[in-house]
């Protein structure tokens, strides 16, 4: 087994609501500069992995309409390098398709498949994660996700529970628990059997088509008449649009890992931060003497402490007297002034918005 | 004297910094549209005069910068009834073009000079006291100023200083007063004596131009030469273009109300109110039951109270949450939210942004 048997599957093609109205249906979160120094989740994610595979081995996955973000995001790759999936159908099928996609190219593939809005502060403890899963997967049969030990209660990440029954070092997932109650929380972090769910997925394509094949037996036959029937890629492009809309909604942690009884899991020994939420942004991004988050506009701050302002026009001037610990954000159409907490509710914003405006600001 | 000889000066070509960032070099308060209904200060006064004079007696004087400005905010106006100085300086010269220019076309014109962006709550007193103004200076050589009974010791108006003396009913002015300190206006308040410039100015214009040449002969004697020199109206313009750069910067209070002796007062029995500062202008603009001013833009507000939420884009969905007395100001390219209150120093923060940013965001 060498390095170039290792692949890289990123995952750009997601977005969420949880950042409105910086984070849109048209610009997910992946695709946005927090810091406003040219950087953005996607390229970090993608620089990152290149000193883990050979870069011509990374495949980035997203939708059409992220397509041209993703191409204009990262030049350096050549654009068959990234798959578009025709329509949003969720992890399952997207991963699939990259799996089809990269056997067809390398039956002896390793994978490793990242979200691209993640979060890693440590570098060399996520390489060595990363390269030692990968080399577990190579010789073993069965998909590897990575554990990150949980230091608080979280309550807005999804749960690994690792079984003690190991294989060839790496321990068998016993179950996968949803974004738990705090009191469901606590009890796990003080019981040691549970992770935080990283949502990152390790597997030989041999044994991913196999299991995910198992699993979902009607977009495994759907797939293997795209791939078999044709080498020609406008031919198979075809094919995959004219199936892929009537393909279920479906996420592999539900479709796959929580069905599978060939799932490990490694703990990853590193700080990861999955921004699910404002305040996980808060918590990510560079802060001045006063905890401010100013890192987009030109910032003037007066009396102010705490706060998070974030601005998708670097050039506007932005003056801010005695705010404490809120948070600003304003987009072209959209401006937002609210606490900096968690009970602040932006699904209300954003669905009162609906109520009087449609999509319009969605 | 019929009422086709009043004739009416709007003063529209001021700008100020106290309103920064909404009111800008570029956009003067008088042109902005503070409830978001498509009114503005320019456009209510003039529909404002258009009940007290004819239509067409309605002169509109600004500078260059703004013409368009005002040829867009009063389409119904002749362009001609735009008079445009070639530089700002300051009300004397600018009232003595408009007195020139009126002359020439009726020299038994009798006018009201008003500011653009004063705000007159009850229009019936305020029709009686300009007709009834119109109807003294039409009949005296004098300037007419309007007082108003102060209602609290405002330190950010000016104040005249009545005199018991009175001719043909108007009472002659003893003195004018700048912006007074505290205990002064106190004081000012408790004489009886003392009542707020209204900034509103009434004469025929031999007397006005009698006694604004006594007070600045050199100005006089250059726009007789204009005026005298020929009936050519382009000629008349690139005379007045050759001169007027280097007139003095002057205001017409303190280049004549203050020195001559013919200055005299009538009391305007209605509210009226000089936008000077953010706290005016939030005591100016519609609120809704929480106190929260949201003229513009589409704004959803939550747990909010006295705030005052202004938007240059119309089109701008506003979220504001657990903001309490709070002014929340967006331009273009600036952004302010700052506490609702008369300490807050805008000027601190602009000059502060000079000294970053050079003239940028002036």
């Amino acid at each position: 087994m060498s390095d170039s048997d290792y692949y890289c599957v990123v995952l750009a093609g997601g977005f969420g609501t949880r950042l409105w109205p910086l984070s849109r249906k048209g610009l997910p979160k992946q695709f946005l500069d927090f810091n406003g120094d040219g950087t953005t989740l996607l390229k970090t994610t993608v620089a990152r992995m290149s000193k883990i595979v050979p870069k011509e081995n990374i495949i980035v996955s997203t939708n059409l309409d992220f397509y041209e973000d993703v191409l204009t995001q990262l030049p350096d790759l050549d654009p068959l390098q990234i798959l578009r999936e025709p329509a949003m159908k969720g992890t399952a099928p997207s991963i699939m398709l990259a799996a089809y996609h990269i056997r067809d190219i390398n039956p002896n593939a390793s994978v490793v498949v990242v979200p691209s809005d993640l979060v890693i502060m440590d570098e060399e403890p996520y390489e060595k994660t990363i390269c030692d899963g990968l080399d577990f997967v190579s010789r073993n049969d069965g998909l590897l996700t990575v554990g990150i030990r949980p230091t608080r209660p979280e309550t807005r990440f999804g749960y690994i529970q690792a079984d003690d029954t190991q294989v060839d070092g790496m321990n068998k997932v016993r179950a996968f628990t949803e974004k738990p109650e705090e009191e469901f929380a606590k009890v796990f972090v003080e019981s040691g059997e549970f992770f935080w769910n990283s949502g990152i997925l390790m597997w030989n394509v041999n044994s991913f088509i196999g299991i995910a094949g198992e699993c979902l037996p009607d977009l495994e036959a759907q797939f293997n008449v795209i791939y078999d029937s044709t080498h020609n890629r406008d031919a198979r492009r075809s094919l995959l649009y004219s199936v892929y809309e009537a393909f279920p909604r479906i996420s592999i942690d539900y479709a796959v890992l929580e069905k599978s009884d060939k799932v490990y899991m490694t703990t990853g020994n590193f700080h990861w931060n999955d921004i699910e939420s404002w305040d996980l942004l808060y918590d990510y991004c560079r802060k001045d003497e006063n905890g401010n988050v100013t890192g987009t506009g030109n910032s003037q701050t007066y009396n102010c402490k705490g706060n998070m302002v974030l601005c998708n026009n670097g050039k506007k001037l932005i003056v801010a007297d005695g705010l404490e610990n809120y948070l600003v954000v304003e987009t072209e159409d959209v401006l937002v002034i609210c606490p900096r907490n968690k009970e602040v509710d932006f699904k209300k914003y954003l669905n009162d918005a609906r109520v009087r405006f449609g999509e319009r600001y969605s």
